[in-house]
């Protein structure tokens, strides 16, 4: 399990189950997909997806099988989508690791997504009701949308901050308010309350996001555990650079002109991108989101699993302030 | 709609409006991914399963809205399941159209795979039972599967009938099944009799998975509408060649040494399956199930509705009698 979570042996304790949930439901007779799960699951991310499922389900009636299998669901629904996207940005590592796509081909990567995928589902339908199986559908399509767009609005040198904004919304934040939501609503939480919970996810996940995407302007391969400016080399432009570019530099414009980045014009987009204030600036938004989710969760019900979420999320979001 | 329903007017009315539902669902603010899965919903295909769940519904107690919202579900997942498949085999032809990752890149037809995944469980979570739910979902999970079999199958020259038998009824008999159950059990039908459909489907989709494999040995691009011997190309063996491979003609072995088949080679291929009698031992297995199917169908309660699903199950499975 994560580091993060050792501080917390009730949260540790519980994700522990969560994967072993994913564990049993991953078992197959096709060992290279089962080992390829295994492998994904226990390549070392935060899961922070199913802790949030696990901390607002402890704010309502917690049923513990429940609020694992639920946990597990959004869980799987990730690891289903990570493989797919690996698949687009044609990225060799995942959290340090090959990914399936480049360990196996393209070929497993893309079933491999769907049996998690159906399996995701399975689970759900085995406990959720189907208010929620609706929900977490729907959201799911739009997490599928946002893929899109991003795809569409590649090499896209007009991008707005506002489109940024609505695609991190829905790449990343929907996932967020919908684990968070999921628990509260699915333990019985009022309306009111996973509601709040739902707004919550959002900030995080925004904040998260834009956290990301200016660690690949600010760290190294080794710091995030990932090709460092990935992004960019597949012409998908982040909010740092996308603030940089409103002023439409010419020394800026003229590399993204390039259909092909070399390593070179990556350290110099790198370079121009601080230089015209994309960093700052982009740090400054993430922090309004930041701050927004700090006092929603603070209007939480007091109790421990506030103040975890309030710890955690400011662990995560604190990284680059 | 396909003409193969023109002669039964209840049936094309209720695939019109099943094709309307698809038709709402794909709507969304990208038009290339609405777009694309309009082009494959009006490309041609037969609509067989939804139709299959139609029918078996009429045995029941016939509630229109969820009947056709069931058909919509089997219909979304096979279209999903053809996008990724094509992105599989590099298929550029579809019904004798581009495919969408010919058109449009992997990267598209990976997402809209996934898109129409998440619609069909929306659908489905919004009409039938949670029993339902899990039923599909299992199913799917096992479609995958046979999937990812067939991937590690590939290039095997000692894959077994037996081997090929599972792998037809994963891919193809599956969702036939399940279409035929899916109806009868919503619609009210006894647990006997939404069982006897499952059993229907199977036979039915074994037969239809086989004929279809035989026509690659007999067909001709035109008249099967995708590329011919495709499967073959990509190192998937099918029953005739299954079969004529059994006593390891040396001169069959030899051409399928080779790791990459020339035009040529598929034309000697096909040849010498005819001649080791693959295709001929492939259709009497085919008849079999065929039998079976029909069989069973009149064993069904008599009405209009047996008449129907027993004269399409002919035309189908009669292509090469």
């Amino acid at each position: 399990m994560h580091k993060l979570w050792s501080k917390y042996p009730e949260v540790n304790k519980e994700l522990k189950e969560v994967k072993q949930i994913i564990e049993k439901n991953a078992k197959c007779r096709d060992k290279v997909v089962e080992g390829s799960i295994l492998e994904l699951l226990n390549s070392g991310g935060k899961m922070l997806r199913p802790a949030f499922v696990i901390l607002s389900s402890k704010f309502g009636n917690y049923e513990e099988k429940k609020a694992r299998a639920l946990a597990s669901v959004v869980e799987m629904f990730h690891m289903a989508t990570l493989v797919h996207d690996d698949i687009i940005d044609e990225a060799t590592l995942r959290r340090g690791k090959e990914t399936v796509q480049s360990k196996y081909g393209k070929n497993y990567a893309v079933y491999i997504g769907d049996y998690l995928f159906c399996v995701c589902f399975k689970v759900l339908a085995g406990v959720g009701s189907l208010d929620s199986v609706q929900i977490d559908t729907m959201t799911m399509s739009r997490i599928c949308m946002s893929e899109i767009d991003q795809l569409n609005s590649r090499f896209d040198k007009n991008v707005s901050v506002k489109k940024y904004l609505k695609r991190a919304s829905g790449k990343t934040a929907e996932l967020f308010s919908l684990s968070l939501f999921l628990g509260a609503s699915e333990s019985g939480c009022s309306r009111k309350l996973s509601r709040a919970f739902w707004e919550i996810g959002h900030n995080i996940g925004m904040a998260f996001q834009i956290i990301d995407d200016i660690l690949d302007y600010t760290g190294s391969d080794e710091s995030i555990g990932k090709n460092s400016a990935n992004d960019l080399k597949q012409g998908i432009y982040t909010l740092p650079l996308i603030i940089a570019l409103e002023n439409k530099p010419s020394e800026l414009v003229n590399i993204l002109e390039k259909s092909d980045y070399t390593e070179d014009d990556v350290v110099e987009i790198i370079k121009l991108v601080n230089k015209y204030d994309g960093v700052n600036k982009a740090r400054e938004i993430a922090k309004k989101y930041t701050n927004k989710a700090y006092k929603q969760i603070k209007a939480l019900p007091e109790n421990e699993y506030r103040e975890i979420l309030l710890e955690i999320t400011k662990g995560l979001l604190d990284r680059i302030y």
